[in-house]
């Protein structure tokens, strides 16, 4: 709900985000907090103590990785779309889904050990980086209606796997266009970056 | 912070709002929440758990302040301007600074007897009204340098206690005059608003 607000985006789930409704608007920041505080609340009501430390470390993780996707997102020169920015945005944007719940597991199990700990987070690190991956992918090419919103990543100038594989395979001369085109809601400007990735066989790149 | 962003006001504390810098804008939504999410993580490290019940109860007592003067605000008929709902609003928005660190106080001191809990918010709960009354007076006759944010109470149409006092006091006319430019930022209506109140001299009528 967050995320929408800030982008502006405009479906999720197949229906129009909350806060493009007539009757919400930028209210929507406080009925995401109500949400939000509900939860708090009853977390700390029902769930165990380091249940709930792990639960707001991942949550921390995640605005932190909202913030740095946004951040980068709002920088023109593009010099951290990089790799290594890519996997760090990952696995802070994806540790709420894929690292959280094992973790949850894991203590549940009584397994408080860091070493456990620290070679889980190895896997679900490389899981993260896929997840996000996919998530790319399904943005650029996946069935809209399929996907629940549109695609938005280019037009929001998102530092996504095939933003970063174009500039780390581009010319000088394609890097160019890309920095002319990316980040526009211009249909004519979408599409050429979309050229320049079938240029470079990104599709074909990410299926290796 | 958020406050500012739905209500997109103009300063705080003498400084433009946080979301009005421009390379900030809504992004500030994801600052807001990065102070929230520390402030959670913190206070699971170190407070006791029925500290920590305490601070959630009343920061959700404060989202449901928030999302009541802010849908109150949006309804154009003024029906549920009265004494009731202004005192709803003001306990709900004004515990977190009246009651909760009265309670946090009880807690600390072992009085966890809900008698005292409850004598303490019958006190409490009149404080709350009248900070928020005093809140509202400021808006209107506070000097801005010194309150640190322009008036703004009757542009955004809020529920304050002066149009409460208004809708209270006036004429079947002046409820008209008040309905056709109460909520507005047009200057001269807002001037007609002030009009009226020094028609029904709702300063004195305050300073009762």
């Amino acid at each position: 709900m967050f995320d929408d607000i800030v982008d502006n985006s405009k479906t999720r789930y197949g229906k129009p985000c909350w806060h493009r409704r007539s009757d919400v608007g930028l209210s929507a920041v406080f009925d995401g907090l109500l949400i939000d505080k509900s939860i708090h609340y009853l977390m700390n009501t029902k769930f165990d103590r380091d249940i709930i430390d792990a639960v707001l470390q991942n949550l921390f993780f995640l605005n932190a990785g909202q913030t740095l996707i946004d951040t980068l997102s709002k920088v023109d020169d593009f010099k951290n779309y990089n790799k290594a920015s890519y996997e760090k945005m990952a696995n802070l944007l994806d540790s709420c889904i894929i690292a959280l719940p094992i973790r949850m597991g894991l203590i549940h199990a009584g397994i408080t050990d860091l070493n456990a700990v620290d070679k889980m987070q190895t896997i679900t690190s490389k899981m993260q980086v896929l997840y996000q991956m996919m998530n790319d992918y399904q943005d650029l090419f996946g069935d809209a209606e399929a996907v629940g919103k549109e695609e938005s990543d280019i037009q929001e100038s998102k530092c996504s796997w095939f933003a970063v594989k174009c500039l780390e395979m581009a010319s000088s001369e394609q890097k160019e266009l890309f920095k002319q085109n990316y980040g526009c809601e211009d249909r004519e400007k979408v599409a050429k970056i979309k050229e320049l990735y079938k240029t470079l066989q990104l599709k074909e790149e990410y299926k290796k």
